[in-house]
């Protein structure tokens, strides 16, 4: 069985978008992985298929009902469904490498987008929903951050990536910002390739470049050679 | 003048994508911004147009050249043009909503979007090349994490968001997680909306409220109440 991802979202248009592209859209067309987008939409209320209301307590913006995404979750995912289900929002835990390595060696994900002001609280306890931030901005809706996390699952998944993608899986995974690259040509507006590279002794590149890694880390990352203070 | 919004990718086709749609999609449409997708191969060498050759030192992967990527950075940003320059990296300084907003209040920004194993060191410091990152996680490319500043950018240009937006802005920048939202139903699966939230007292709800957001963001995020690491 490969990875299957089903996504709620009030615009179904956006998918696959990026995500039918390149290394994940080849993965997609030869089924190492599926994608359904589904339309809340579909379970709105009324004539106008309404899926918000205002905020219980006033305030700006509208507020996902629950009973109307339950209903979409569920068409999407019965109880027996072992998917974990996400809800991209900027509340939630950030989303980390390994939290992207457990959910590509799983069956898949169901991934909710909010949108507006947020999504009702009971929806999130009652259908259990993990939320996941992919960072410290604001962005439009959970679209965009639903690509980000499929984008970061499916370059895992097996036979998605060559050997290629190892090394850079493993620097990141070393805990320090990686190394700078040079290729040809050897000078470039004056400016060589540092000699230690092109001198065929393996050992002293590699302290070099575990040298260069350490002081860009400290100098843009200090957090990271740090105790995490949050290990999701 | 609008703001100018120029990306260089391998993947011209994947923009606008998302942005395409909804309320960026919109703006977009309108001309509250622009936005151009070249293409680096344009500046690939060679009868096959190669962009990138093996890493100087050894290791896998390939790096994007530098003499082809400068020239493709020219091409779309000669020296005065005002727009800072970003290459969308996990070694780059994570992102922000205060870089979200400086680059919103900005002329635009022209954005390399990475792919393989990195770009050549040398291109990064000759153009000034700013490196930024989404979140501690791997990507296929930078795509995706260009259509993500994209988006966190474009809500915020003048006349996108309705006022709606700002109380969602607000609430990030207190530096704490979102209090829970609720709305009608007041019962859903025997779960009610909290008996203060319907209380009509606005004093006692906003109490309520900063306390949950404080909960919260103790809970999940305790890293923002410390005093930043790491402030771009």
């Amino acid at each position: 069985m490969s990875f299957r991802a089903s996504v709620l979202t009030l615009y179904p248009q956006m998918f696959p978008g990026p995500l039918g592209i390149s290394l994940c859209g080849e993965a997609l067309a030869r089924g190492a992985w599926s994608l359904e987008a589904r339309d809340i939409r579909d379970f709105g209320r009324g004539r106008h298929r309404a899926v918000d209301d205002t905020p219980a307590g006033g305030g700006p913006g509208m507020v996902i009902r629950a009973d109307v995404l339950a209903q979409a979750i569920d068409a999407a995912s019965p109880p027996e469904d072992p998917r974990p289900r996400l809800l991209m929002s900027p509340r939630g835990r950030p989303l980390t490498q390994k939290r992207v390595r457990a959910l590509a060696e799983g069956p898949g994900a169901v991934i909710v987008c909010g949108r507006f002001e947020g999504v009702d609280e009971r929806v999130i306890e009652a259908r259990g929903l993990e939320e996941v931030s992919i960072g410290d901005y604001v962005l439009s809706g959970g679209e965009i951050a639903a690509i980000v996390v499929l984008d970061a699952i499916v370059r895992l998944l097996p036979g998605v990536m060559g050997a290629a993608a190892s090394g850079d899986e493993e620097s990141f995974e070393s805990g320090l910002l990686e190394y700078p690259h040079y290729t040809r040509p050897r000078a470039f507006e004056g400016r060589e390739i540092p000699e230690i590279l092109l001198s065929g002794n393996h050992a002293a590149v590699a302290r070099w470049r575990r040298a260069q890694a350490l002081a860009l880390t400290r100098a843009r990352r200090p957090d990271l050679l740090e105790p995490p203070v949050n290990d999701v």
